[in-house]
């Protein structure tokens, strides 16, 4: 096999087929042997030590190799990835790739050009790591009626979430502990304005409900609003907040995606995946809930998912055979505003007489229903905290409108929504 | 198709298959249809109606039927459903099964037979029931080096336990309820003796490590024994009692196989499987800490298995492949008494000075290092509840021993293995 990208996950990828080549020899007959590897530049000093021989900079001569016959992409992003994904099943060689972006943006183009050459695409890697998510997803759940996925699907903003909980620290604190401890970029923006998230939630969207779902159809809202003040309120009541991938599919048909910090309830086990973990929680027609768990990110682990996926195209090429994600329909996604989900409201309002029947009464005139209120004093102000019943997006969003506009209101803080109640 | 029972889970097959059709066709292009169901009665009234042309009392007409091309076994028990599955292998029709007591039992002779004929011998549904955690650890995992797997595979036990640990309640009173809702049996000693998930463990065991393990190599302990002091002294040393189904493997190759109640961490993610629900927990050695959490048991969720397996075996028929277990090699199985691990011991001695150092001095005798001890008076008795260290069961039994010889000892209470701290 030739290995286009030998660095985070490649080198532990070449390690790891090393030290189980015997196990999988064992048990599927097959031995995998890295023929050849792709790097950018020859010299850099690397943290496994490969026969100068192995290494090439030019991945387009291991696609073009006849004498290879898989091939690994982990180079990450769209181009050269898709061309060179493209050439390879072009010319019958499957592919194992981890690369979310290519697979979130192209995905259709790439599955189909997949069932074409008749070999497979494999790409567990590209969601939640180390977790089986997308095999599952694919085969053991391929006659089951999904209606909704909910991810914690990236680690660094559940590291922050965590810290946040668990320990008080204010949101700039925990993202730069996550930093330190390299769970967080310098530039933090892919993960915690949720876009790492929503590739993730396209790709899950796709496999799940059979419809091509790219990044673009995904909503995203980030956690770098949520206060010290709303952790405490979701203590209080019963929840932890957690970033979440949600994609649900309505019996019409109509799909949607969105990414956004929601309140858990503590009985739920989203509510139990601390740190870096990542899961995946389904709900199904018949099988009822599950829920997938593991590290999300991480060189080994995904190496791991990689190793899988290889074993399987191994296999299925022995036998003249390919996994198949079918022809993926044409998604219908649903606008944003007409999602619905119960809400938490944090409102800051001025203490006095009257306010309180007079924000309700704007609650009301929206056809938005009150699940539940806490009021807490802030001297001259007060802090009135809302839960909902489920409520349509868009009718929210003219309440908050609304609410901005009466002069007891001072200010609007975090709108969450909030898991259960449906 | 071919489907051998109908009855708590044949049933909801029959309708998923006729409801999920259509996304079966497709995804895959492939129509599933029942053709022929055989069961003991054909006067019995059943949840479903189905033509009288497809029944029939004869399950052997429905293995020999040439247009029958793939069998479903849901008889369940060892015969005849052994000799069921062997005809239909040999006849080279795939066969998907959830019988988890003659996999257990005779899993490497059916496996054996599978791979002679070069079809499909499928049993998603066997462990675990609407959770997908056979195909993973086959298939996703397969060049994984897996080191311990922990289950809560038992659903009745899980209720019970929750229900003690949340309510209070005791241990007869947690299982007149669980009788009550239908999570129990009038005679529940196959769960809360450990015998069911013992099974499970089994088949677990077997295809974690590719070895041949059955149910007679799984070492005992069920829940009957466990006191509401337990369960209070777990809570405040932040543990849940869980009765788990672990399998190991060590460094040499021999595989330990036990299911016993154990003290898990509050923060371990098995430690939020709640009520009815299961959860598999694997250790790996590239891939970390994975789980797997949903239903069990109960006719939609296993349907919704047995499903995922039928269009596998389809899909696989249809392109002449098959999945494969492999050659499961002999297992060693390590004895008990060399397990290790950390242990909870509940002893009620005489409330008198010297007699905590001579506990003490009989837990160092026998090499068993004491990490805490919580202390608890009882009149003219005290109650001292030991966590250890790591130590070796056989150490631990001797341990035992000698405590019961001293006079000071009254008598031993619980003694529960503890998650963690290895």
């Amino acid at each position: 096999m030739g290995v286009l990208g030998c660095g985070n996950v490649g080198a532990p990828l070449v390690e790891l087929i090393g030290t189980q080549g015997p196990t999988v020899h064992a048990r599927t007959g097959l031995r995998l042997e890295v023929t050849r590897v792709a790097v950018r530049d020859l010299d850099k000093p690397r943290p496994i030590s490969l026969p100068p021989a192995l290494l090439t900079t030019d991945p387009g001569s291991i696609v073009d190799d006849p004498d290879i016959d898989v091939v690994v992409e982990l180079i990450g992003g769209v181009e050269p990835a898709r061309g060179l994904i493209l050439s390879a099943l072009k010319a019958g060689k499957p592919v194992v790739t981890g690369n979310k972006e290519l697979l979130a943006t192209h995905g259709a183009e790439l599955f189909q050009a997949a069932e074409s050459a008749g070999v497979d695409l494999l790409f567990e890697a590209a969601v939640a790591g180390g977790i089986p998510i997308i095999r599952p997803l694919r085969e053991s759940l391929v006659g089951e009626r999904i209606t909704r996925v909910m991810g914690i699907v990236n680690g660094t903003t559940n590291y922050i979430l965590t810290r946040m909980t668990e320990a008080g620290a204010s949101y700039a604190d925990a993202l730069a502990e996550a930093q330190d401890l390299g769970f967080a970029e310098a530039d933090p923006t892919a993960d915690v304005e949720g876009y790492d998230a929503g590739a993730k939630a396209a790709i899950i969207a796709s496999i799940a409900f059979g419809a091509a779902v790219t990044a673009a159809d995904v909503h995203h809202e980030g956690i770098t609003g949520i206060a010290e003040v709303d952790i405490a309120f979701a203590g209080k009541m019963g929840y932890v907040i957690k970033l979440l991938a949600v994609a649900e599919q309505d019996d019409a048909g109509a799909i949607g995606v969105r990414v956004h910090p929601s309140m858990v309830p503590l009985e739920h086990p989203l509510a139990a995946v601390r740190e870096s973990f990542n899961a995946i929680f389904i709900e199904g027609a018949a099988v009822g809930d599950l829920m997938f768990y593991g590290r999300g990110a991480g060189g080994s682990p995904t190496a791991s998912a990689i190793l899988g996926d290889l074993v399987d195209a191994a296999v299925n090429r022995h036998r003249g055979s390919h996994a198949s994600v079918g022809q993926l329909s044409d998604a219908v996604i649903r606008p944003i505003e007409d999602a619905a989900s119960a809400y938490y409201l944090n409102v800051e309002v001025l203490d006095r007489p009257g306010v309180l029947a007079q924000v309700a009464g704007v609650f009301g005139d929206h056809a938005v229903s009150i699940r539940s209120m806490e009021q807490e004093g802030l001297g001259g102000e007060a802090r009135l905290i809302f839960i909902t019943h489920q409520a349509r997006e868009a009718d929210v969003r003219a309440t908050l409108a609304a609410l901005r506009e009466l002069e007891a209101v001072d200010r609007i803080g975090s709108v969450l929504r909030v898991v259960g109640d449906d």
